[in-house]
């Protein structure tokens, strides 16, 4: 980003389905977004979260399919210029909804000394191999990612950055069948496991990246090591894509947004003190669903949740590990999710399954985007 | 019960699966809990909380052979004694576990003056029909059954009653079958679907007896009219039974039980302060997860949780209704499971589905007992 | 159609998902198939098949995007011109795919006096409201759409009528909402029960118009009065439509096309009689796996599947509709699509889910379509 | 067995649901089973045949209980005693069944020369630590229980052998901690895929002690080189236990049994001709449901049924694999058992899901008994 800085806006928006763009649509043509200047977009669809969840590339086909004729683009260019990440999953009280991220030059604009404002910045890794997935190339790619998005972002102080999206890929019965022709094994022959194998694997990169872990991480370590973790990744795996995408949130001192980002890290999926803390980091409280100007300064709630790998949450059984009907990450999203939507008022909050090495393991990093 | 009040103790028990009655079995052993004294129980069993949620019965079997040698019954005579709820589904962070109450004479022992306690009352209706279900038969039945479970737990002022846990039949192909055979047409052909009817009808016959709702009320309210809600009702349909089994909890002036219940109303599934309220009647705070006195205190939370009729949670969009891979109720019991979960610091509670007129639509009650 | 017949092509295409459409742009591209001429698409994705089965609107707007640029025309208006009709769930052996029909002047030609070939013809009723879909206008509309469909087939004689596929659609939480509002009442309030009713509703529609039922058939008999019903009849619901799309396939002595089709009536799921006589009425056999030459001519079989609804098939239980954890549906086009797969030596058939009206209680129609 | 052979009765009896053994007792009290000469006991219970299914734990408890008083002994005693295999899942056309197998005494009776009989053998390998699971010690024991079960059955041709029936252990969260605690690591930390290691090594086990594969087979190759297989092995997963259960079914010339077994190999889900061949091997033909006579003479189908690993049914792309919302063992026993349930003319069919080692790569071994 130019050396004059930038400002980024950030915009929240309900939608009736995946294919869902009116919202957006009338954003733009109400002139109060320009098309031209959209960064990302997060969006939580309501699929299973699973493989064979095609929300998610539904969402982005509809997304780059509105937004062409705006870009002066064809559809499939669209996505080399935005950053696009689906999460799929609305368990419980979970709302579907996109949130859209715009950026502006700052124009040497200073908010004031001193003061750090939102900021975002936005990379890609090269396309892996499926046998590179959940191993050394996906984890050192990322780490390069990061700090490419970091520069973007103009954030240089690690402490800056508070959440950290990572759009993976997974495996597919073709992808290992690609592989195993190659000669090649890839890391698992599950593709429902090999989500979790990305997704760990990008967020060793983002621990790397930051010095919250060591440089010597090892590949071994993918989905074995729990004690090893970033406290601000966020990685969502999906079928729709072979690399890695890395969106970086955080405060800059370049940036000149009305928005603010802080973060908190759950220790377990019942940690309310965590939430509460998430909020409190942005000046927010928690909801007593009887302050509605509170509600109005708050943006959205980012956050991860999984199952606890040791089937136990703060020493009770859960069974969310043991469930052949419900896979585990709807469980968790739909449990963390009641709990942050209860303490911020809202069920449109961006809440991600699958968690590993994302925060401690069967907690993850809790952040939030408020008006300043 | 007598003239000399009594005393009631409550404990819970964790399990490692629907067929574990070692935790209680080692209670009795251990002299800490006599069978004879047992009253009822109240489980969170791990299956699907649906039609084919089989864990209910098979917890049901396993409680009665273990307790019958203790007892000198046959397991069959083991359910005309004790009043058994179990619950199917814990999903998220809901952990399986049972909830034992005990009753005793109080022997004319008095706490204080004014000072009410914990107590626990049962009462049974008759079989159900098939084509009763859901109708003005359940609900009449009901109600006379609440007062007479009132009169056994030596309540009685209607507001000194915080939850009426009920269970309640279903229909299964064969009953629906039974019944057109009969030449009679019950209220739904759908098994899953009768569940709601069946929970309905019950809560609106609690709501009723305590005079939360008008006598005048018709069974083509049952799952239409949903402004009629008790506010303590809890009922949850099981393919075991044909009858409607009642446990009155409250709190009696003529109770000598070292416990006490309070409890508040979630009107919808984001309802901390609810939550924060229910807890606050017993004297307990939200959980920061480090107050391990208030945790021992806290006994369990009893609470019911719905996917909200109309489609929105606090006007966000939810996608439980429209899930044809996960019912409704898992998705409801994830959430306000996961909030009760995170604010009380325990997965270990009683958070049931399917809220049909037990509390106000998409919301329900939510008790609390915990030793003075 | 002209005066001067007709003729009709159709080619079955693989998918890799619900978005793909690159096997027909490929035969498009390769000037194997004239995309001016194609009248419909019937296919297979491999979505839920339920409610939020959102693989459906995917697959056909997908196909808009794709086939727009080659008709001239916005992706919105390739709906006018080109009847899709996606059913979603490929449960089992069940293999994703598109079956395309296209349609030519026949110019005169005639195969041969007396002899009959294939043909296609296509009518849609209007928009109904939410609370007509299960009801008189849904039969009535379709009754008449269907007489339009047969003429635009050149078929007069509703025996040379083999299959009439209908795309129906279903309720959903803001569709009940939004008749509600208008003070009147849907026939259900449950999304995943609504489908069956369209189902219903619209199949006998199609028994009325073939004379299979009476005129006097009444909106009091959808999914109750289970002996009316229609032997051709295939009705699928999607979220994505508020009409009914009619599609008549039978047999035109106007026709000069290279294909034929036939029918049989499947009295039961395990009925393999049926399907072999279905496959005979082509002149196929039933697969052995050993002959290419009949597989080749084979283009696919198109059946529908349903969980008997008293709960048992040939007099043995099964638990289909007791299921809450995988909808009957899936259930049942997992097992009719095993017995026809295994027959007919591929499982990219055709076997949609929901046969409500269509065929017997518990059975369906099963349609081929074959080169002569 | 003793020198003077045996004679083996078998009975399909029809279940109303996992804990129901009215019709085993109903036998029992009319004269028509002695319980004392139950060997081994072959359920479908209606669960979802996954790690949560408590179905299979249930019916065995029920089936203890029942038959306890019978024999005299405590309920946990009668295991010892009797060998039960519960296959949980009826999908599709299934229907719940047990089979029970009965052994007597054959008094030297020859039923004539050179003709062979039922028999069946049972045998146990010690329990397994976790951590074995899957890896050679499984392969090995079970090797060496399968000679003793044939031993047990007077069986001592191989090729007489047609049926092996396998009960083995699965992984928990729990099993796997114990593990770790040890300083060990399990094959898997996925509960669902412990299921299929630990079927495929006692498959090979199988393959192994009959002569199918080397005796150089070793641990790597489970779940890996698919090529290795027993063509009569059938391997199911369950909880409730940490040893393998043996059942080896075949043809002997001791046996004085009214019935015979035969078997042939499904090479994939569609494979018809295979179910034909098995039939046609016990002197029945494919049903035509209008054979009462020959439906009289079928006990049961015995079959193993398994997503192909390769994704593709004959070519045809399957999505067994990648349904993050049911699994692939659910799945394949919908499809194949509607292809046998259909051929057989019945779906009270023992179809069990997960054939890793079992038949080649998504096929299964198929084996029907009659009546002579």
């Amino acid at each position: 980003m130019s050396m004059g800085g930038l400002s980024v806006d950030v915009v929240r928006i309900l939608t009736g389905g995946p294919g869902d763009v009116s919202g957006l649509v009338k954003l733009i043509e109400a002139g109060r977004l320009d098309p031209a200047t959209i960064a990302a977009v997060l969006g939580k669809t309501e699929g299973n979260g699973g493989v064979n969840d095609f929300t998610r590339e539904y969402a982005v086909t509809a997304l780059c399919d509105a937004l062409a004729p705006h870009l002066g683009l064809p559809p499939r260019k669209v996505e080399e210029k935005i950053a696009f990440v689906m999460s799929g999953g609305t368990e419980g009280v979970l709302s579907p909804h996109l949130t859209v991220f715009a950026r502006t030059p700052g124009n040497g604009r200073i908010i004031a000394a001193g003061s750090k404002r939102l900021s975002v910045g936005i990379a890609q890794t090269r396309d892996f191999l499926p046998e590179e997935l959940g191993r050394a190339a996906q984890i050192e790619e990322t780490a390069a990612a990061v700090h490419v998005a970091m520069a973007d972002a103009c954030i240089d102080d690690p402490r800056d950055v508070h959440f950290v999206q990572i759009k993976c890929p997974l495996l597919t019965s073709e992808r290992i069948e690609a592989a195993h022709e190659r000669g090649n094994k890839t890391i698992t022959t599950s593709a429902y496991g090999s989500m979790g194998y990305s997704r760990g694997a990008s967020a060793l990169g983002v621990g790397k990246a930051l010095g919250e872990i060591g440089d010597d991480v090892h590949e071994d370590q993918v989905l074995k090591t729990w004690d090893l973790f970033s406290s601000v990744a966020s990685t969502s795996a999906g079928i729709e894509l072979m690399h890695n995408v890395v969106i970086v949130m955080g405060n800059s001192p370049r940036s000149a947004s009305p928005f603010v980002i802080g973060h908190a890290v759950m220790r377990d999926s019942l940690d309310a003190a965590a939430v509460i803390d998430a909020l409190a980091s942005v000046g927010l409280r928690a909801a007593d669903g009887h302050d509605p100007a509170a509600g109005s300064r708050l943006v959205n709630v980012f956050a991860k949740a999984e199952a606890s790998p040791d089937g136990c949450v703060r020493g009770f059984r859960h069974t969310m590990l043991d469930d052949s009907d419900v896979g585990s990450t709807r469980h968790a999203r739909a449990a963390v999710g009641g709990l942050i939507g209860g303490l911020a008022g809202t069920g449109a909050v961006y809440v991600s399954g699958g968690a590993e090495h994302q925060g401690p393991p069967g907690g993850g990093p809790v952040a939030v985007i408020a008006r300043v």
